[in-house]
């Protein structure tokens, strides 16, 4: 039947009776190209009757449908025309993984990160109202989103317009892994008391049969009625929001959905419906791991078993030696803003629960919670991907930067992340991070170098930031030493002529470079920076001073990272010599395979090595 | 009776029918002290008899009080042994305007911007609980404070802990124009009306008088006893985050703080004492024009009038040129973060409020919010403080710049501000703005060239920052059509053997350092910049290549500013020349007024000349 749907409006001529039928098609789709592909199934396998729903209620992209995250969009572009494009999911030039506005009419917003709908939707309803159109705008948000602070400045803000906006609240409990918070806790019990979904009717019985017994008892119901009556609903939260509160639906019942849709659709004013559904719904082995089937690399069906799996990433070694440290100082403690698997915490949150701390997806709680934890004492790492510090960025500065407090920031994601594209490249952190003072910046050219830099931050007594890659790490000893001295750079090769200075991941591309530019009779210094910020100065001006052009290498846009750090040193130091500082340029990275984005913007280690050669023949 | 108070220990020696005598001794000592200096008169006006209450009841530094935002920590500080340095409040060297870890050990956390205090507390408060430690926490935090999307995140982290933790919310319907958002109609309901405050004795005398009349009724009322009484309480929504909620409680009665306070000390897991105060209260002016006296300059007892007043601001000229333009075209909006006042909006609200919004403290959703209207088709123009916009930048990289929606963000106390010191000091955004793809920045060297760039914005489809300083504007004509072209810059003499690019404000500067330059016969070409992204290539090389060295001058840290972003265009372009790079040192920059400031950075007119004399010196 799937075959017969290339847009919504094909799906609004079929029979309501076939959805289900439907759906499994659907689900089969999903398993069978997301198992060779990659990519995030377990949320898209939960809301497969909600996006079909969706779709036949509401009229996109007239009605705008905005889906928070965009992580559970699949399901919406094999109804909007992409299903056969679904082979290049997540794949240079192929279909994004999240909504993108280029892509398609129907992806009204684009989105990657968590908790944007509301307030985009609330903009657009209201630029409808000052237009005076007419058409739905939906939010479709998790309930792991709605914990980030955005989704809160949005229901405050929408709940006292009046303007007609209808929030789907699609509620697993889960963010990536369980969620958690008070909200989380209050929607649960939404969830599963049955006296809250009864109690409304109870109430309305009460006041039915009591019996006029005299005026005293009769005054007192007459009193609380109006007010029992409003506040014995289930969503009072919502409600006290300012929102008119629909629920809880189940969400694997299409009927219900397009039922209770079909009602918010009339109702006037801002709409919650509570939408209740199963995170990897349909495959039992994202059902029983919503996490690792959160964003899934390439698996085989039958066993549920990734290909690939085993090696250690960047991740595991940060989280490994965070707790091995742990283990032996007990004023160390980890903070994740609902990501204990995807940094690697997981280990530490096993083995010493009692200082871990997951704040629910909460960037800039977590980093101001890390402050306070600091204050009396404790040294707080906080686990956060590159992009998503962004979120964090004032609370970097105000509360963290500005006190010169010992938090360290385990950036992971940072540089290019290949597969998740636009929003989630880390290629700004240096930029954004090098003018903050007080902080102190480095990055690991491997997982042994990041196991020293975890335990030489130990001791630092103010902001860190060490930032590193996703992906494999290699081998790598957890026992080791830490050998890297503070603000101490690497003199990985002595050379002449040229000097390159690599930053991170950079170090390995530049010294395969170092065998190809042999051939041309080359032999550059190599220095492996392993500190942004303080630069090694002295070793950096010294070798500066010795060849006739400098090359930085790093894993971020070129434009204020540590290329231009460099550039900076050498110019206030009387050294003007040629600086290429390479680096991504002044664009969003698309998505795509990490080793064929280093390749297209000449990254790669043959690229660097022909541009390197190319300025020679020019210095000559 | 003042006098006699150097501590909280003070204090609590005092009899405590002599308190309100006290609150109105600080009162006038307040105002005395603030029509002299300026500062936050209003919040602290309204805090008097809570700041004693809390000293009374609380142990400080023992106990820990966190103060968000700070602005209203100026009792704390008299009653904290800084009493005799009001002289001084927020002058170059002497006592801050805001909480300051460096300044006392009462100052348990340092504040300036909003919705950080829970953060801090629970973060606090679990370090207290990991070490075994027993004192109380309390965090400080404004109704308008609680529309800060943190805020809530933080609330629904400490709901779900069990820590022992006291939040109190000062809720004076403020945040620093009046305040907005459905949580903020909703606490009003909760402070005005009666039937709230009366409803739980009635659920329980109701429940007492129904007589046994039969199994029907009784059966009724068992089952939803428990449950009416638990929803039939003021502060539902606290009460449904997890928190146990305390009142509302008068906040200008000592007595009866006191009492809640010392209530709340005892009660075990999150407390939310909710104490309704006037904003100003004690001194007429300020309690008929609470905004105005938020941040005041100094100002007049007798008549409540500001020195100085009358002369526009960079504010007034962005909001009286937008809303002129936006009286001619209707698809021009107009957002702000609870600032109608300090971004000068407050003219277009008056002319134009239907496209005007005031979206609370939310600088997140107020981003994207505005990228929502631009899908739309709308020309949304985000009046944000500098700093304040460092709450966004994932907003505005993520769902502005990524889409390249057309948003201005008018950037409003960019460079120092002054008085109000580290935490304001708009000194990042070049730096941080720089790195981002699809961003055009410019700034204005004075009051006519904003007028002109507001224009020139208009027809921009895509993101742009325009950054302008803080404070007195100098003359403008509004009408003045717009000369400025797109990515030029603006030489503004011809030279020789230097070369100054000058930004925004700068310029003056740079201008006045000419004439003492002509002193020692140096006739530098001068450059404004206008535009910092895209930069003017081409007059940039070309004059560059005509002198022997360069000088770049920005309100603005260096590291990673337009003096990097000239140095790297050098650079790139085979230039090699020493560029004197003109801007803020590696530090937060302290407190104090303007001038002193840009003289102590060595960037007033006099130290940049001298700086440029003696690299001549040195060149030749």
């Amino acid at each position: 039947m799937l075959e017969q749907i290339d847009s919504p409006y094909d799906l609004k001529k079929l029979d309501k009776k076939d959805f289900p039928l439907i759906c499994e098609e659907i689900r089969q789709f999903l398993i069978e190209k997301v198992s060779k592909t990659g990519g995030h199934l377990a949320s898209n396998l939960g809301i497969v009757e909600l996006t079909i729903a969706l779709h036949y209620v509401f009229n996109s992209p007239v009605d705008k449908i905005i889906w928070d995250v965009g992580h559970q969009c699949y399901v919406h572009k094999m109804l909007t025309g992409r299903k056969d494009q679904f082979d290049t999911l997540r794949k240079f030039n192929g279909l994004s993984g999240y909504t993108k506005r280029t892509e398609s009419v129907h992806d009204i917003f684009g989105a990657g990160h968590s908790s944007t709908s509301i307030s985009a939707a609330l903009g657009i309803a209201k630029a409808r109202d000052l237009k005076g159109e007419k058409y739905s705008v939906v939010a479709v948000i998790g309930d792991g989103a709605l914990t980030g602070g955005m989704a809160f400045e949005a229901l405050n803000n929408a709940g006292r317009s009046k303007t007609d906006l209808i929030v789907v609240l699609n509620h697993n409990e889960m963010s990536i892994s369980e969620n958690v918070g008070s909200l989380s806790l209050y929607l649960s019990k939404l969830r599963t008391d049955p006296t809250y979904n009864k109690l409304k009717q109870e109430v309305d019985n009460l006041l039915n049969i009591v019996p006029p017994i005299g005026k005293s008892l009769h005054k007192y119901i007459e009193r609380i009625k109006d007010s029992v009556k409003q506040l014995v609903v289930p969503g009072m939260f919502f409600e006290e929001m300012g929102f008119t509160y629909l629920g809880p639906i189940d969400g694997h019942d299409v009927g219900s959905l397009i039922e209770v849709l079909e009602r918010a659709k009339k109702i006037k004013g801002p709409i919650l419906v509570h939408v209740i559904t199963k995170k990897g719904k349909g495959y039992k082995f994202a059902e029983k791991f919503p996490d690792k089937f959160h964003s899934a690399a390439p698996f085989d069906i039958q066993t549920g078993k990734f290909v690939n799996e085993g090696q250690a990433t960047y991740s595991d070694v940060f989280g490994k030696t965070l707790t091995e440290m742990a283990l032996q100082d007990d004023k160390i403690v980890a903070i994740t803003a609902a990501m204990p698997e995807g940094t690697g915490l997981i280990h530490f949150a096993k083995l010493i629960p009692e200082r871990f701390f997951d704040v629910g997806i909460a960037e800039q709680h977590a980093t101001t919670f890390a402050a306070g934890m600091a204050v009396q004492g404790y040294k707080p790492y906080f686990a956060v991907y590159s992009t998503f510090l962004q979120r964090a960025y004032d609370q970097l500065i105000h509360d963290v930067c500005i006190q010169k407090l010992p938090v360290v920031f385990a950036i992971d994601r940072a540089g290019i992340v290949g597969e998740d594209g636009e929003t989630h490249q880390g290629v700004f952190d240096l930029s954004y991070l090098r003018p903050i003072p007080n902080i102190t910046i480095m990055s690991p050219k491997d997982a042994n170098e990041l196991v020293e830099m975890v335990k030489l931050s130990r001791n630092l007594e103010f902001p860190v930031a060490i930032r590193y890659p996703r992906g494999k790490a290699g081998e790598f000893d957890i026992t080791r030493e830490c050998s890297i001295e503070f603000g101490k750079a690497e003199l990985v090769t002595e050379g002449k002529e040229i000097a390159i200075f690599a930053l991170g991941r950079m170090v390995g591309k530049v010294l395969e470079a170092k065998e190809i530019l042999k051939v041309s009779d080359l032999q550059p210094f190599i220095v492996n920076l392993r500190f942004v910020k303080p630069l090694d100065e002295e070793l950096i001006l010294d070798i500066s001073n010795k060849v006739k052009f400098i090359v930085t290498v790093e894993d971020n846009v070129i434009a204020g990272g540590v290329g231009s750090a460099i550039l900076e040193l050498l110019n206030s130091n009387g050294i003007y010599k040629p600086v290429l500082r390479l680096g991504f340029p002044d664009k969003f990275i698309e998505h795509g395979d990490v080793e064929n984005l280093f390749k297209k913007y000449n990254l790669d280690a043959e690229s660097i090595a022909n541009t390197i050669l190319q300025k020679y023949k020019e210095m000559r």
